[in-house]
């Protein structure tokens, strides 16, 4: 293993035993070491990057707990392999009353009093109203009823057209025939669904996942298969065994920074996942949610990006970038979808708001968006910072979390024994709200994640907040423990 | 019978005779006379209402033409039963690539220098953008983000109250927690199959009738059985027949001013109709696309007024009388499907624009709402005038057309052995635009009706496009005669 390939930031907030233990992680992910890989001998490391040693015992320490590393006694830490069971589910649908499947995120009740680690959401604050306000008075004052008519099912050509000149900069490489305007990400799935699904087809997804997907698919009433989501992705050994089984349809993923952990795909796993999409001819449905918001320069490239075999059905939000009640997100369809999804579009709304349309291409092609995004990308990362430091020096120590690449959300894994949604309910009508790990599981088997997102929250916030919930979490323990050593009746 | 029911209007541009036909029809319409019945004698009635012996001769032709009334030699003329013919057709639905159905409206191809009798939406110069600006801007300027936050999946709550108080001048008492916020009534549609259909399940629709709701429904992998439409509404014994043959879950209608008839049910058959869903447990889904557009005061209440037992689904869009592009309606949800149509709509697309919402709730609240349907009111009235008297003027004898109660649709009826897309076919490059009969029928059958709209036509557009429009039919006509004359080979 060559010693420059870990880089480190004196003058950065992330302590340095952090930065060391995710560079690691990153180039394990990148396929740069693997598994059973020794890394450096700790004296080495702490000379080559010039700190103290017990940085180093300190990286390899956080590696080890999270199961990235083991110890060989009187050798040195060595990369583990993943211990991950085929946790594949299948579930029938089962044609009875329930076959609309709430969105379990949608249950959350938080009141406003709350430091709202559960929101994905960005608060209102952030949004570039005026901005916005004069884009919409502009296409207006240019477009007069025009701009309250119906719209070209796929979209407004000029926005499909400023969307596909964006999307060169992302490395995408898009024609405005084949982008679909769509009223929020949500209604992509939904799309998507009605497309390509049919009752009693097999869709993949990750486990955990996003609610509101389970939700649009099980509405098909199609069998909703999981494989577990790993660090750097889901194992492609499992996955091509569950092909193999099931003969999905779809898989349903998010490449870059999951809903919920946080996990990004190495690259190494990405070509995988297209070839095997291609050997199987199985469709991708990559849900780029916070593709824009990755701090690293490396390894943030979409699927799309990468997809040369026309496969990968791309969903893109502005919600947590811009504005989630705008109502508009984009797709990039492969040819041969591109006629079920312009009638499944129509069927669904015929079109999406022309004004909504109109302003977001002015918007687009002011440069505004940029600013935006620059903007935000700058709030998120002081925020994304704040966590990390946070965590690193208040979490207990047997509960680990995953120090994700960018995006908006946190991963902490409380003792396997335990379940979060008991912690959930504990602490429901505190002063602190997160989400429990089991609402995104299609079934409900027991979890012991929570999930924290730093969309609604700013700094003091986070650093108020997370003391809070890391004495939560403390006392939690300690009376888990208890339960433990008391004699079983 | 009551000769002082008969009322006409001598200052009217419609000709007397049709007055006093559709007088008659509104009678039988409103089971004040029935089957059987008979017409006053010519003298009697000419007498009455002080005209000429030749109106009533020609408006009792007129009946008679319309199949409303058949003539006994010297006795005179009685109202004729239904000649209808039990046409439901079950179409299994096949499990197959083309699952999502093409809204057939949507192939339609319309050139910008026609006289378009083709589109359902009137155009953007008769939009209140001005006014809707304004509220837009005053919305921005009161709410700031929130307006952009997502809103509650029913809907934002000030904009429920608003409609539900508006409800009231309709006859309907709803509850803001009925009200149930959508983008657009196609929305509601997939939404209402989303929420009450299942794969297999059969509902029931008129034919002819719009072909968005078929896509909606057919999107879901349920049987669709179609019923034929008639002046009055479906026949109530064919409809019970049907009902118990196949139990369908729900029945999707448009009570006034049928979507393309312009059929209204009777009164007696609204009352009936609701007693039929009570009998056998069945939702009705009535979609009221026009219901502000009746010209008379008589017979226009909803069905969702008469609703006692609460299985109606009410569905509103305002695109004909405000904007299209809005993207804005809602729907009267019975208590017991309240929770699968939040869910099904959080799974479509989590909320509706909330800065729509807001704006609409403003322009209600200010009256402006009420100030724009009673001008679009007195604009399509004109049309709907002007467009009875062209097609009175210059329909060739042998082509029936049905002079609806209001909306801004007219079917008129080539002869039987005639197929309209032959006729739409020979015409489709000239400078008028219609819509054939047969993009209304699930199968495709031959059909002899065609569609016109006076949604986007004023009325100097009217007379020309009547006027070329009845040549061309004369020219069909002439050449269909010729074609019957020739020897087979």
């Amino acid at each position: 293993m060559n010693l420059d390939a870990i880089k480190i930031d004196k003058t950065s907030k992330i302590p340095l035993y952090i930065q060391i233990s995710n560079q690691i992680k990153s180039l394990l992910d990148e396929g740069i070491i693997e598994v059973e890989d020794k890394l450096p001998p700790i004296r080495l490391l702490s000379q080559h990057l010039n700190v103290n040693n017990v940085t180093i015992v300190n990286a390899y320490q956080l590696l080890s707990d999270e199961k990235v590393t083991y110890k060989v006694r009187g050798s040195g830490s060595y990369i583990a392999p993943k211990s991950e069971e085929l946790m594949a589910q299948i579930s029938e649908f089962d044609n009875a009353e329930n076959q609309v499947y709430q969105m379990k995120e949608a249950q959350m009740v938080v009141h406003d009093y709350t430091i709202n680690f559960a929101t994905a959401t960005p608060k209102s604050n952030l949004f570039p109203v005026t901005d916005f306000k004069k884009a919409i008075n502009y296409v207006l004052d240019r477009d007069l009823g025009e701009a309250f008519g119906y719209q070209e099912a796929k979209g407004y050509l000029s926005l499909r057209e400023s969307i596909s000149g964006y999307l060169l900069h992302q490395n995408i490489h898009s024609t405005p025939e084949n982008i679909q305007i769509i009223s929020g990400a949500q209604q992509g799935l939904d799309i998507v669904a009605k497309s390509v699904l049919n009752y009693s087809d097999v869709v993949l997804v990750e486990a955990p996942t996003y609610s509101g997907a389970i939700a649009s698919f099980r509405s098909r009433g199609v069998k909703i298969v999981q494989i577990p989501m790993l660090v750097d992705g889901v194992n492609m050994n499992k996955l091509e065994e569950i092909i193999k089984r099931y003969q999905p349809k779809m898989m349903y993923t998010m490449i870059n920074c999951q809903n919920p952990t946080g996990y990004t795909y190495s690259m190494k796993k990405k070509d995988e996942l297209l070839l095997l999409a291609k050997k199987y001819n199985m469709f991708i449905l990559e849900d780029d949610y916070v593709g824009e918001l990755i701090y690293s320069k490396q390894n943030s490239l979409s699927l799309k990006s990468l997809d040369s075999n026309n496969q990968v059905i791309y969903i893109k939000s502005f919600s947590k970038i811009l504005m989630p009640g705008l109502r508009l997100g984009f797709m990039i369809v492969p040819d041969k979808l591109n006629q079920s999804i312009l009638n499944a579009k129509q069927a669904t709304d015929i079109s999406t708001s022309g004004l909504i349309q109109r302003a977001f291409d002015v918007y687009l092609r002011n440069g505004q968006w940029e600013k935006q995004l620059k903007q935000m990308k700058k709030i998120y990362y002081k925020r994304y910072q704040k966590m990390i430091e946070m965590l690193n020096e208040h979490l207990p120590r047997s509960i680990n979390y995953y120090v994700p690449k960018g995006g908006i959300l946190f991963w902490v894994e409380l003792p396997k024994t335990m379940d979060s949604r008991v912690f959930y309910e504990s602490i429901k009508h505190k002063e602190i709200a997160i989400v429990p790990g089991d609402m995104f599981y299609y079934s409900d088997r027991k979890n012991n994640a929570i999930r924290l997102s730093i969309a609604a929250v700013q700094e003091d916030e986070i650093e108020e907040g997370i003391k809070l919930l890391c004495g939560y979490l403390r006392d939690f323990l300690c009376m888990n423990k208890q339960k433990e050593k008391l004699p079983i009746l």
